[in-house]
């Protein structure tokens, strides 16, 4: 086990959790804990897997972004958020601004998956597009915002948006008190941030493990530097978690996860497949990295207590990972 | 409305019903009802799904064939039991014999989707394989029963499997005692004649619908006609729809079932893929034809409240109706 949570690594602290909760209770779903006795079987250890892609937007997005909209002061909601994101964050964004009768900005990158960009539209955000790098997507985001005054609601560096992101596993951890283990998909390392802490204040022994995909794998590069090591060109299927870690949730990583594990591509498409066959749920790749470290069941989590964050469900049905030839 | 429920129509009474629960009671699922703010209003009704793809076995079936199956005498029992099937029923009579400890022998017609001939074998039956005829299913089956001794559990013709099905509309209408409009999927009708005693014994003023594939349209037909009229040849996609309607459920729903809606093939499959993108829920086409019946909103089902029972998620994930091209 890695630290405990005391002083408040990376400024997210417990009482900012709580509060998100509060703040977001009734805006967002409180999201169904599924289990299956046949990946149980599978992997020889006990899954629960907290399905947050049965949540508002289909994506554990909508937590964050909703507890950083309602926490502006009314001065600053009248001007409006802004943010850039692959998708899901976005939409979030976009619902929530929407919630509270505000205007939201998201800045996308061009290469978007089809349903990512209608959920954002969908909504009434305004898009404005951006070439799929990280300098794009900040210059075009920091031009919107010279333009419009709006608040940046980032999508993981941010307080407010990892302890909403958090609430996720505080509800895991309550509903599911017996979990020894908690795999979480990282990106940007918000909903890991937020986790750990969430997780370890309520069950200090509890074992953090982050799963990243192999081909943007900035987050077990930069715990073993010691300093955040950026994705160059990040290449996996998972297209929400290709950011680099961000400084703030990198803090609480560095202090509260256990370990990152890293998946391939190939494991990842196996577990979102066996995630829809097994448990008839709509997972999109990066809700599927979790279960993909347990594919090959490391002997380390046999017979452990095993929970895992499904984070989102949203993916274009016409491009399905494996290849699916048309029905006859 | 059609007739109310007095005496015991096809046979099937409440005291049935009322068994079959505490029968099953712990061996299936109690399975979730989910809603939806955006199918609500693609439909202008309010909606409620319950979600029968998340049963055991993945499918309403494991409730008819487990209340069978556990009311045998030990020596019935002993002697096995026996069914034909075009895949759920086959793989519920499996899993319930199972549970029982007792041998289970399906035959199977040879066009059957692999996803359903992989869960009939996983529950260690025994599979014999026959033309898809109903004749051929039928000739099979009782040539296994002269060998063995095996109990005939028939898909839906039998009293004690509509008693077992007829349990979801009886959860359903428990949990979500305002729905005014009940639509089931009609395929042999054990689900639909089920669901019409449940409900209007519950709630004398619920409407109930049964919805078919235009392809294999015998129940509407049949109600017409006032007699059973099969499906010579039926053609849709919803596999487990295919049957036509049984003697014993034909004499439930002539007395208690308020109208039968066909819809096409295509309007099947826009249902399935509106299920999975916005429900976040994997549903096999016969799953999604209930829903189908409220693509083209008729101005009679609009701001009603509606419960829709999701049949089964058991299908390909290499054969979706779709015709999807491989991702790149």
């Amino acid at each position: 086990m890695s630290g405990t949570v005391s002083g408040t690594p990376g400024g997210l602290t417990w009482p900012l959790i709580e509060e998100a909760r509060g703040r977001i209770a009734g805006k967002v779903n409180l999201t169904p804990i599924l289990t299956s006795r046949t990946l149980d079987a599978l992997s020889g250890a006990r899954l629960s897997f907290k399905c947050e892609n049965f949540q508002k937007g289909g994506a554990f997005k909508a937590r964050g972004a909703t507890n950083a909209v309602f926490a502006l002061s009314e001065t600053e909601a009248r001007r409006g958020v802004a943010t850039h994101s692959s998708g899901n964050h976005g939409a979030a964004l976009a619902r929530a601004a929407a919630l509270r009768g505000i205007r939201a900005h998201v800045v996308m990158p061009d290469n978007t998956p089809q349903a990512k960009r209608a959920a954002v539209s969908r909504y009434g955000a305004e898009i404005t597009w951006c070439a799929p790098t990280l300098a794009a997507r900040e210059s075009t985001v920091q031009k919107v915002i010279a333009a419009t005054g709006a608040t940046l609601i980032h999508p993981y560096d941010d307080l407010l948006v990892m302890a909403g992101q958090a609430t996720a596993a505080m509800e895991f951890l309550e509903a599911a008190p017996d979990i020894d283990v908690l795999l979480v998909p990282v990106g940007g390392g918000g909903l890991l941030s937020g986790s750990a802490v969430a997780a370890k204040t309520l069950k200090p022994s509890i074992r953090v493990i982050g799963v990243e995909p192999a081909g943007a794998d900035d987050a077990a590069r930069s715990l073993r530097a010691g300093r955040i090591v950026p994705n160059e060109n990040p290449s996996t299927i998972a297209d929400g978690l290709r950011a680099t870690v961000g400084e703030r949730p990198f803090a609480v990583i560095r202090r509260l996860v256990d370990e990152i594990v890293t998946v391939p591509d190939d494991a990842i498409v196996r577990a979102m497949r066996q995630l829809w066959e097994v448990l008839k749920i709509v997972v999109e790749p990066s809700a599927a990295v979790p279960y993909a470290a347990l594919l090959d069941a490391p002997a380390a989590l046999r017979s452990r207590r095993i929970g895992l964050i499904v984070s989102g469900g949203n993916l274009d049905l016409d491009h399905l990972p494996w290849g699916v030839p048309a029905s006859t």
